[in-house]
């Protein structure tokens, strides 16, 4: 049966876009690998040729397509070409930092934030997180108190992806510390901002050319200015933006997946042991048809997740379903894969090991895949 | 997200057999597990309301309607209803046998059969399994040679679905012993053939009120005119019916396994143990979590695989990714279920301890699925 | 590495109880399984040949071996000889029933009971769950309530163990209502009991040959005299008692894994598919070894565990531990083993088809396995 | 109950062990993981202490104890101090590269080395796979070609560990190209051998402490009295070598498994989400316990096994059996705990992320854990 979710100019732009990786991104890889970076440069090349803020609207300069099929393309050239690291930080510019102003920026902010966003001059970050919170937004710490014209921020936040290149940090903080969600404020904290300091890049163990680092707020006089949408619905905009981050790490996440699989099949029609090729083996052939009908199927769902939510259709909980079981999937895939290689399954040089420690992190951010089953159980009233 | 496969007439079909089992299966199902057999009454009563032969022309009594959908509508009404092993003769005469006369028959077998299928005066039963074959049908050791207007037929048949209460039974048998499934062909024997006897019934651990029987064939001359298509062609026709039935066992198990896990909700959001509501156990919400999940994921995929089969594009690996992942969801499922229920889920009078037994044989039938991933592994070269 | 646990007197023991099941049970037990009970002149067989109060003194006729290990032998020759639902009420009787009488009669108890449960003459039950309360002890519903000489009994308990065959019941129920599991205490109810009456043998998916009932209390005035041990110790006897019944349970599964196995192993090398033995297929050979490396890796654990119980130093959560893994493996095991057994393992004829519905009350009874890791989480401080 | 494989004397050298780790391993090894090598000083330090050589007859200044308990320590201890990189060079030191020498070589040869084992002046590795070849040795194309007093020894091997600082490596060679596994030899290299070179340090997603290489040999007229026992015999000797190899991988794994429990164990009663401690929530301690059965069962079966290996009953099969197992096990483990850490599971820094990369290789080195199934399944008969 054919897949049907991509048009003719998808894959226009899926075949420029793998033109821009070939020339800009995977002669460089493994160098930004050691360096724990991409160079900020990166953003301008991809903004220059329309791979950023595909959806932002045209009289800002973006590409005007509100469809997130667009994002997906970017996802599976990203694990196509085994450059996933290096990708990670435009998708989350794109996936989520850019929605995040789409949704809740006024009309003054969009004018100012907008057309930077989209060239790469300015590059986007979430700061959720903060060092003991995890996931439970209610128990944020950072606080933004209004003073006059300003907002007075205090706190640190920490596992912020494009920490060390953002230019503009969106900043989840209590501007009513003495409630829980209802407190929260979203609050745009720019790269000039005094009382704002970096930590170092944080070392992981996978991803290691994506930025992560640490975030330290000390009495920063914010502009007021600098407040997404309405102060104390922070929560309600997270609430509203999580799906469609959920989703990209779904998509990532299988695309991943047939990455992996299809790299673990070359591997093993060619590969030979004991007189006979790997995959030849009962195990092996096993193994890979098994792995092979799980993305099949995770592909028809996912598929059906993206057009859902381009028509506005994907609840929170179907977000939930498709992040949880695609990165469980991814990581099931890549480990399997990695196995399949044998010892050189665990050398860095090669494609699948990177992808197993790559994973590894998909099954926490953006929500562990624990408050997924927590989201999803309430909704069944359980 | 909406599930959008059935259209209006899909849901009428689906309220008028809702009203069919409940009047003339829910209330004697539980009888029929005892007597290991439905009557032959059944059939025709669901004949005289247009639940059998859905897709014949309309000439020979039928729906006119080749349309798998309506296939699907009965698995899940049958699930939902808890009558599974009252309802699977009934499908598999739809889903398959009823399938071979279609694709195989010549005019005047269609004149001579059809109508009766289509009634429930003729019930079918495929007798392809040999003791000691299981799926290897080049193994199978019936033979039917050809003796001037007859072919004389010899052999045994085990696990045969309908068995019992079978009227035409579409045997597998070699008219070329010399060959593996070259030499295969499908020959229609009738009730009143002599030579042919039935065994016993079959005991099982689960689909009780099914009939599965063992026949035999012994010197049992059957009229050259009931040779279905060409001689010899048999494997080929095999090959071409069987991702059908694949299919429909892959609809059951998600129609069994979104059955087990509702009356599953129901029970553990009434049920109380120290105190608390059992569905309200971080563990139990997250097991109900991620079969909601994986029920979600499969009826996407199944459903796409049901418009592909309808317009001619499943091919045999789909319907085989779909047989052994939904047979293994709706296996998990079902065990899970039952520990949800505690105690009462071991008990046979509670519908989810039938769905348990009943749930197993799908992993074997049709095809085990370890002959299903060697199908997918093939189609990926390894 | 040599397996130790046994000696040279359990290994005749074994021998002769062998050969008791070779007469007295193998012969009917397919006649029972449809019976749904054993006839009680079993427990006379048994007791007249030593087989049942092992561990009960001499002086009232037992073995005077208070050696969990004879109780061992019995759980691996009942699964040996295929006839596990046969031999489960001699088990319980062993293991549990006979184990409080021991631990918590007085003198004039055990003189008046513990000589005819170790004849047969006195089958005994235990009576721990009601409708509706499962695992939790402190929910009980039935009442003892002192009335001068009496206790008056209400309630009903359901899913008992030898409910139809027993004479003597130990009864748990609140003598003080008011209180939780403090207000527990066990009251032996004897056959005679006017306002003692019994249920229905109930229908279970499998363990056909094992008799469990529902059994009801109306105003029974049960003689003072037939309190067990202290008054509102009840929950601790239970507590003391649960990890022999446990680890009871640990080692019924480790032996049906076994026997399970070993069927399995025997079918697989004789049987052939597509021109070679099953067993010869990478995937039956991994499915075997792994399964084999289990219950060797088990039965290490459950021998240590038996050693320690004798020596009175199995911890409850140690014995929780057997358990629930224990079970959990036997029931992966006699899966993988049916499906190794295609069709004919869906067939109650064969041993592996009752192996596998036999083992899915081992997760449930005796505490389903998620108490058993409420247990042992709660011993590591969590 | 009580684990009992540790004497007195065991636990003295622990304490001696666990000392020499906080003083020269713990305060660098984050240090070394940098480097991706450990300094061949830390042999030293380790060989005056007694930890180098322990079952080294006291004549060539070993601690002449053929006692595999104190490599059993040592792997413990290194555990749970978290410096498996550290470690693993001295570990495969002792438990590998000595046996061989100890069983295999002549007397001449005893005194050339093992004093210099013990001391830490000679390092050991083992040569065994080449690029392409794998588990399987009958494939092995290096080549040691007798030619008068020398070998002229051919070839190339790869994921060599302590490949860096070996000064002695035990070479599989063809002595006999014509021949598969009968034509092996085992030949010992020297670090001053003309025609040897090193490749660079392989970089691997983990272990990054440990030295793996590829090793290069160009000719290399290796001294005929560096044969280790008879020419042909190689294949034997790995055969008879390979069980303490798989054995110690399994000791690793256990106590690499409890290790992160424990620590996971304080992480989760510490942290708190939603305002409760993290190990609190129902599905953390399910976890919890479920990890905890798991190597309390894994510690019994493997402590066994090392008593039998002591007195020399350990099978190759049981030794398969410990090594699949518990390097599965510690895979589940390190994943699950992993995710109990949250985003801290990813960061390096963390403890359970370095245990979550350096898990990855236990299921491949010492023969792929399908090689295991494989060695089992062959002694089932199947």
């Amino acid at each position: 049966m054919k897949r049907t979710i991509f048009d003719a100019e998808h894959e226009m732009f899926r075949e420029s876009f793998r033109q821009f990786l070939d020339k800009e991104v995977v002669p460089y890889h493994l160098q930004w690998e050691r360096d724990g970076i991409v160079p900020r440069e990166l953003f301008y090349a991809a903004g220059k040729l329309g791979f950023l803020g595909m959806d932002v609207p045209t009289q800002y300069g973006g590409g005007g397509e509100p469809d997130f099929r667009y994002n997906y393309v970017i996802h599976e050239e990203v694990q196509a070409a085994g450059v996933n690291a290096s990708g990670l930080g435009m998708s989350l510019h794109n996936d989520t930092g850019i929605a995040y102003l789409l949704h809740c920026a006024n009309e003054e902010q969009r004018e100012r934030w907008l057309p930077g966003v989209v060239t790469g001059d300015l590059i986007t970050a979430i700061a959720m997180t903060e060092p003991g919170t995890g996931s439970d937004l209610g128990a944020v710490r950072a606080t933004a108190i209004r003073d006059g014209e300003h907002y007075v921020l205090n706190g640190s936040k920490t596992f912020i992806t494009n920490g060390i290149n953002a230019d503009i940090v969106i900043v989840v903080a209590k501007t009513d510390p003495s409630k829980r969600t209802g407190g929260l404020s979203l609050i745009v904290v720019e790269r000039s901002q005094v009382g704002f300091t970096r930590g170092r890049r944080l070392e992981k163990i996978g991803m290691h050319a994506q930025d992560t680092a640490e975030l330290f707020f000390e009495n920063a006089r914010v502009p007021a200015a600098n407040l997404l949408g309405e102060e104390g619905a922070g929560f309600h905009y997270l609430t509203q933006n999580l799906p469609q981050e959920r989703l990209a790490i779904a998509t990532i996440s299988v695309a991943a997946a047939r990455a992996a699989l299809e790299l673990t099949l070359e591997y093993t029609k060619e590969r030979t042991a004991f007189g006979q090729k790997v995959g030849s083996f009962q195990n092996s052939r096993f193994s890979l048809a098994e792995m092979h009908s799980e993305i099949l199927i995770a592909t028809t769902f996912v598929d059906k997740c993206v057009l859902a939510h381009n028509a506005g259709e994907l609840s929170a909980e179907e977000a939930a379903v498709a992040k949880w079981w695609c990165s469980d999937l991814q990581n099931r895939v890549v480990d399997r894969c990695l196995q399949l290689h044998g010892g050189y399954g665990y050398m860095s040089e090669y494609p699948i090991a990177r992808a197993f420690v790559d994973a590894r992190v998909q099954r926490i951010y953006g929500g562990t895949n624990e408050i997924m089953k927590e989201i999803i159980g309430r909704s069944l009233g359980v």
